[in-house]
């Protein structure tokens, strides 16, 4: 029988019970940001569970938390599978932690399958995935990964001023028999289950969604200045209004970078004025762009006419553009597409390819490791929220096609 | 010999420099805020040369500071003339503190010239005209005039709680001495002198503005609401993006508001964003409107137009207009401004009509009792900062003006 047979609905919706208490919010969610005392005792959690089953801990110098089932070849690069433990302050039951828990009921249901993988797996829990305490998110992935370096992350402060290095020590305490691991090891392959985060799936009636890649994103910081003066005595020819530049920017940016396909993610969030007096003309103003296209050579086209537009509407004012980050689109390989493609079709799983338009630690893995991910349905594509709510049996549907999947990928 | 012949230049001066020594800042300007140790230092200046002078001192329930020179009818209501001693936080040398000094030289130069006046003369320091601490500011015209409740500006407090009641008390103390006086006694004339705050005395080379009204202006508060989404996942059909609603009004309300002769004055200086993230699609936003025109029909035929203008660019968001306030434009009388044009050919000023785009103290007096202003040139027209500045000539020569005008006022 293949492992996913042995995958267990009731045992995974007690450990995701089980989580949600750590952390729990009044309002039926969960705070449980990274790195802090929440974050210390749901990665305690995990490793009681893997030592209850056998599964070797092991933590590297940024945090990540790995449980191995041994495989039958230790020469063998392992394979990952997991997500993050880490939630936003108001957030869900399932973001993040639903991938981490699939992965290891999979492991749970390969060991009770009585077949030995010859690569070990290994279930991981990726340091800060959400960025809402230490900014930005995706740390341990990404240094894992080489993409960043350890000692900038570590330097990284939250805004009481406790940097990641300290917050991980004291994380590290509480997990003081778990055993170190070198940072970056080889891995074969890493794929990660997670919640879909947007009502697609739901609203097709489809269980799985075989994730095609990552949408790419490119993040501006636009500085508008301008000259403070009396709303009254100062006529127009003479100002030098930073609000109205900033504005005329900005519908000149929501003009051009609207598709009638309604492809293009465009988001100004911040939006900061200086003095802000309601009668002083703005001296100044601040604002962040945020941009995200599934097609690179889109996202990169789109990108390059922000100064221009911004610097055309500047009027009497002076504009400087800033690209804070850059990440193109990525596809996943398509072999492992078709790896999860047809372990879907050989447990009846309703499926499609779907992009992901959000970032997830599998961003950063794709350039170690032949990487995928999997979606399982977000009722209402509520997420980031207290009331993100997937069902039992959709999320056991992803375990069991994860056990299925890491079962060939370790064969 | 006319009372303005005996305006004293270096006596003006000595008075304007011993005034911004009290709060005086680095830079050269003044931090000498309502109700401040330094308001109350400066108002004791003017009682001790009050004092010395024989002006009789009181206080009025709201805190505005009186000097009489006693008049020969003591049933003739009196004249009054002044302006205010308190600052921005980073203000200049001469806002306010020269109409109360130039009040106080006309009326010692009136003395000098040995003619009695009928009328008593009362030099008056109105409380908070600038709003930067108490706000809104003109506090103590307006409770004079009774267009405010003393109570409810009496509870207004500062940003550390302090009320305006608690730190009148302060100043009180300070002024033990000061008999009080009932709030709002009937008032024959208002003069008020004030440097202009904007370049155009001094571009036309002329040394006196006669003032013809004060422009007016109505305030609105303007709240978009939509929805936080995120910024990777959500399409544009789903959004409900407050920030792109409230842009669209702006613009819009920008181009409605645009007028070819440049005499509309649209000021938005607030524009604060919720929740304020880069990733996260704004779901609500808070505006100011301060709008001014000379005219009182075109301003009310403008700011009728906000609302629906911002109406029709919500789009999927909603949007609340609250008007704050209106201020119709007021024209002081025509027998007031030609006194004040009669008085300055006499001296031979040269002089032309001028409107006031700021607010001032006389905006109250005016509904009270025949009101008018004179402005001094302003260099560069610069207001409101540290680097304010107006000649020693020019100080002088409204002066001399106003004791003129006052002798005939109080005849």
């Amino acid at each position: 029988m293949s492992a996913s047979t042995f995958v267990d609905e009731k045992r995974l919706a007690q450990r995701l019970a089980a989580m949600a208490r750590i952390g729990a919010t009044e309002k039926g969610g969960v705070n449980r940001q990274a790195l802090s005392k929440e974050d210390a005792a749901a990665q305690r959690q995990l490793v009681q569970w893997g030592e209850a089953l056998g599964l070797k801990p092991s933590v590297d110098a940024i945090g990540n938390l790995f449980l191995r089932l041994e495989g039958t070849d230790a020469s063998a690069p392992p394979v990952l599978s997991g997500s993050h433990l880490d939630s936003q302050p108001t957030g869900g039951k399932f973001d993040g932690v639903f991938g981490v828990l699939a992965a290891f009921e999979a492991v749970e249901a390969i060991v009770a399958s009585g077949v030995k993988p010859r690569a070990s797996i290994d279930v991981v829990a990726w340091m800060n995935e959400e960025g809402s305490r230490f900014a930005p998110g995706m740390m341990g992935s990404a240094v894992f990964a080489g993409a960043r370096e350890l000692d900038a992350v570590l330097a990284v402060v939250d805004k009481h001023g406790v940097s990641v290095k300290d917050a991980l020590r004291d994380v590290r305490e509480t997990l003081r028999d778990v055993p170190e691991r070198a940072l970056g090891e080889r891995v074969s392959a890493y794929v990660e289950a997670h919640i879909e985060q947007g009502p697609h799936l739901e609203n097709e009636g489809l269980t799985i969604g075989v994730v095609t890649g990552i949408q790419g994103k490119r993040t501006f910081a636009v500085r508008v200045e301008g000259e403070a003066a009396h709303a009254g005595t100062s006529t127009r020819a003479e100002r030098k209004d930073a609000l109205l530049a900033a504005i005329a920017m900005v519908q000149a940016l929501a003009d051009a970078l609207h598709d009638a396909e309604d492809i293009v993610k465009f988001t100004i969030g911040r939006f900061d004025v200086k003095p802000s007096a309601p009668s002083v003309v703005a001296s100044s103003v601040d604002f962040s762009i945020d941009l995200r296209h599934p097609d690179s050579n889109v996202l990169q086209a789109l990108g390059d006419k922000i100064q221009p537009i911004c610097e055309a509407h500047a009027g009497v004012c002076a504009v400087r553009v800033t690209e804070l980050s850059k990440a193109m689109s990525l596809d996943f390989p398509e072999p492992m597409r078709a790896l999860i493609r047809d372990a879907a079709s050989g447990l009846d799983l309703r499926h499609r390819d779907i992009l992901s338009t959000a970032g997830h630690d599998a961003r950063y893995l794709h350039y170690v490791c032949p990487s995928a991910m999997i979606f399982v349905p977000s009722h209402l594509g509520l997420t980031h929220c207290e009331t993100e709510y997937s069902s039992s049996s959709d999320l056991t549907a992803g375990a069991r096609l994860l056990a299925d999947v890491l079962s060939k990928l370790a064969a």
